[in-house]
């Protein structure tokens, strides 16, 4: 009844490995064995406490949201014949109340009761864990595990991505993180006319140009200014306005990178004269999202290989912390 | 082949009476003799001449661009079969390039060559003006006058009402001048479930409720925090963040009033996790919003008469500066 | 343990008051004492035995689906904390899988695997009635049980109505039955510049006006043809075509209205060559329809009472399905 | 002053060549010397004068409205500095009035008062054409004239695929002539998840292949029913049918192909109960479809290069004509 976790103990630096009760199954969860889990930066947050982290986690918690694993147990509450036992499933990580106008309007990603796994409740980086049987996402057999254990951050770009038709539109990407880098997979296969990447790390440009950008530059080297789209990724208050300033008038810019503080914007002349729109992202539809990135994951299997850069069994987590604090790794996948 | 104008002389405060050339007429261009014309916050702004003025006008210039007035002459090389001399015209006062790409798609509002009319060229407030005969608008018969000459402002609140569906939606209206007001009165007719102002001025807050709005009432006042829509006319940063925190997840904001600096925004909390779209509103959607006054003046010529707070004969036009510049009048209208 | 029901015992004609036993309650399901039942149009196809009442519904079966009652039970793997027995609840009547793409994507509305109380289970003309938990919709203390037991015709009237925006369009409704008269009060109070309707009946046409149509007419005698959006509620075939003719350009028309059989149609000429739209619409949103229409019910009171022609006591259902079948009623309450 | 044209001088089948009057030009025109122009579907029918020829074509007419030719002349009421004498432009061969509703809000391509070069004015099929100066479309260096002279027909396919979405969508296209060969291409390059076609020529299901189907087969071989989006090309009314089963609910038809006469169509089961949106396209948009046109042709030379099966010398017309009567060709240029 025990079993192995990555958990933040107590408030500081760090995670540990501690064997911890296996959890009990609320009315209507399911319970998964986690055979994969994908390190998100929101995981690095924690690992380092930044004020973020002491503002939001309370220990102990086991941390991870991104995951895949086999299906060993429904609530009998759960309707069993809509589920299969033994199967591969991956899972929203947003646990929603349900019953809000949010919730009851398809847009459960922005329910105000959300509780977040590995963030508000214990979560993925442990042999167990168990969610929402509504929140189970089955796992067709011809997609990899290590695929399977990133479907959260592929929705977070696919989301970004879908937000405006990018469909023969001239896409400005700012900022080549692991979204960024999924995004302009995304953006090419979408239908996008150009692809165009910013971002100071030139590691990262290395990155775009192989995920397929057409260009991918420094930010000071932008001299077009004739996008139809931007997809902010950095949250830094330079890119955001620089992509206000090369949009063409009444273009889409799309935020999904999180400012640090306020952000001071020229809404005049950048955004009132231009007739532009800026549209906030958060989170993956409930479950439009999770079909698109199925849908992209099947057709476009090297494209998710190049993201993954380093796979690790999850007792040697303290290396994956290690190698994304340094900034030496892109996305990180823990074998359970 | 002289007639009267009131014009911006030179730099510095103030408006004169001016008799100057009428004007020639351009290939592709209609002459109008103007009866009526209304005054706009532009004027004003030209009229004190501030640092937005010192920028833009060039003097002399003739100011004005709402307007009303009789066809009298067209170009030759305009068809003249599409046209009716003697019959009341208004126009579109952006006189824009027709060959860019927002020409071509329908978004000629955001043509990087736009000149306005009393503002970049000579304006209405004369005997007689000169615009492109494919700005013409054709008056209805049952219109009045005074009516026809403010199109062009009830069309800026026409374009903002019309920017998102207001149909069934807690519409909140930040900013109870002539604009705003013109505002209140179409949220109603186009469906809004309820529409509330705010508002400093307590003479504007009256005025709101006397166009129809649900509730009125100063910022400080604002409890509840579930609009759907906040059409945000003031340019205010503090409205612009209240109107942020007071819209529900995934709700929108329409931009029309215009920051007179840049304003720092709480993207991350207010924009980002709610997951709100942003809309810039510039000038009139050529003609789409045109169309749409048109409907709106006919089925409500009382709302249009409570706009109206001044009418004076051109020659007086000191007096309807004198009264906006105190803040004692709302939409003036001038004859000629 | 026994209840009073209004069945369909076996084919043929007629309904009967039957003593059944009270139903079971599934999981996740809830238990509800019924106060009153609208009366639909196909309750009477069910009444009658018509050809699609035969290939439909299997007998025995508890007819009625327009409901409201008091929550008196709920099934223990239910959040009770999310609901309050003995508050009063109306329920959409399709029941759903809860796992299919439609399902999982806002469109439940068209769950293949959708079972209807009162056609495929049994419904709500019976003193209890047991619905899925989810399905539930609080009523608010303002409005009366009579106007929450019609909340779902209301709804397909509704989704009708918010199929397009109708914000400043001209619109033109064929068939005045209760779903078409309840379409007039809400495509004026969505903002419609003009509402037209097209009725075979007198008497339908006169309720139309009094529900504020602007014109209602027999079809032949209709003679524009500029109408934005065309709402075809009546299923008859001149009325389609009629309604695609009399569309402007690029208009819309949507389709609730539910032809016998198959409908030729002019595509070339009025749908492909006039750029027109259609919109087959089925069912209420869920849940979005269902906060759509309790704003209209909170905010026109009067406008459901004019719908409302007759109440009875339950156990005198015979007199309104007489009343129904001479086309003397519109729409009809039951009191349980 | 004369010229080479080919026309329809008397009704009847066949075109001949004939020496004929250079045209005037009108106020607001301009002339091109055209170079390349290619055969669409309407000139077949126009040469075989069948019924439809019959019914709207009025010999004696030069035919041809697909072509790419220099700017020669512009009448002296254009503003020549927006235009380059000497280079090559295409032209959109829809004149229209300007002034309609259609016209003035971004829908001129359902003008009513629309006159089609070759079709109802003499067109391109000449040494010179006249087209309102306002038509005249500017071709890039990068892009060969034997591409230019299909802007039109790929505009066609452009719009149909523009009409919805299609980035990340299972698209089924019913029928592979020229049009819908386009189509293939381009619902791939827009972002199509699988484009699928339906066609009975084997010649014409080869080519889809080459063009990038997915999947080509004959109607009969369907067998999946999940599509998000249906392209129809063939004008059949089994394909309509078939398109409108194999749609998911919810799903999207687009209809360019041009039907015979009325089509059948099961509205209930399979439009109505679907919740289906039809969408009637004609034409290209003013100029949104043009960008998008040229924007394809430059990032896909070789998909147009496999579209055009023929090109002859324009003295050579009559071999086009035999080819496109016997179904042995696809697209094909005359050089003039």
């Amino acid at each position: 009844m025990v079993m192995f976790t990555i958990q933040k103990q107590k408030p500081g630096k760090g995670l540990a490995a501690v064997d911890a009760p296996k959890p009990s199954l609320p009315v209507g969860w399911a319970r998964l064995k986690v055979t994969h889990a994908g390190v998100c930066g929101t995981d690095l947050h924690i690992y380092k406490w930044d004020a973020w982290a002491e503002g939001r986690i309370k220990p102990p918690l086991v941390a991870g949201h991104e995951f895949v694993g086999e299906l060993i147990e429904l609530h009998p509450s759960v309707d069993a014949s809509r589920y299969k036992l033994g199967a591969r499933y991956s899972a929203e990580c947003h646990t929603t109340c349900g019953v809000c106008v949010p919730c009851r309007t398809g847009n459960a990603h922005v329910c105000a009761e959300t509780k977040i796994l590995g963030v508000d409740i214990n979560g993925a980086f442990a042999e167990e864990v168990v969610v929402p049987a509504t929140n189970l996402w089955p796992i067709p057999a011809e997609i990899p595990s290590a695929h399977a254990a990133i479907f959260d951050p592929l929705g977070n770009a696919m989301h970004t991505c879908m937000t405006v038709s990018l469909s023969g539109k001239k896409v400005l990407i700012t900022g080549a993180g692991p979204i960024g880098l999924m995004c302009v997979a995304m953006a090419k296969s979408l239908g996008a006319v150009s692809v165009t990447v910013t971002e100071v790390n030139p590691g990262r440009l290395a990155k775009a140009v192989e995920m397929g950008a057409d260009f991918a530059l420094q930010p000071q080297d932008l001299k077009v200014k004739d996008f139809d789209v931007v997809l902010e990724l950095s949250g830094h208050p330079a890119a955001l306005r620089q992509g206000l300033e090369v949009l063409k008038p009444t273009g889409d810019m799309v935020l999904l990178g999180i400012p640090a503080g306020e952000v001071a914007l020229p809404l005049a002349e950048q955004v009132i004269f231009k007739g532009l729109k800026l549209h906030g992202v958060v989170g993956r539809r409930m479950y439009d999202t999770w079909y698109q990135v199925e849908n992209f994951v099947r057709q476009n299997p090297q494209a998710v290989n190049k993201i993954i850069s380093h796979t690790f069994p999850a007792a040697q987590f303290q290396q994956a912390f290690d190698l994304l604090e340094a900034g030496n790794a892109n996305k990180i996948v823990l074998e359970f």
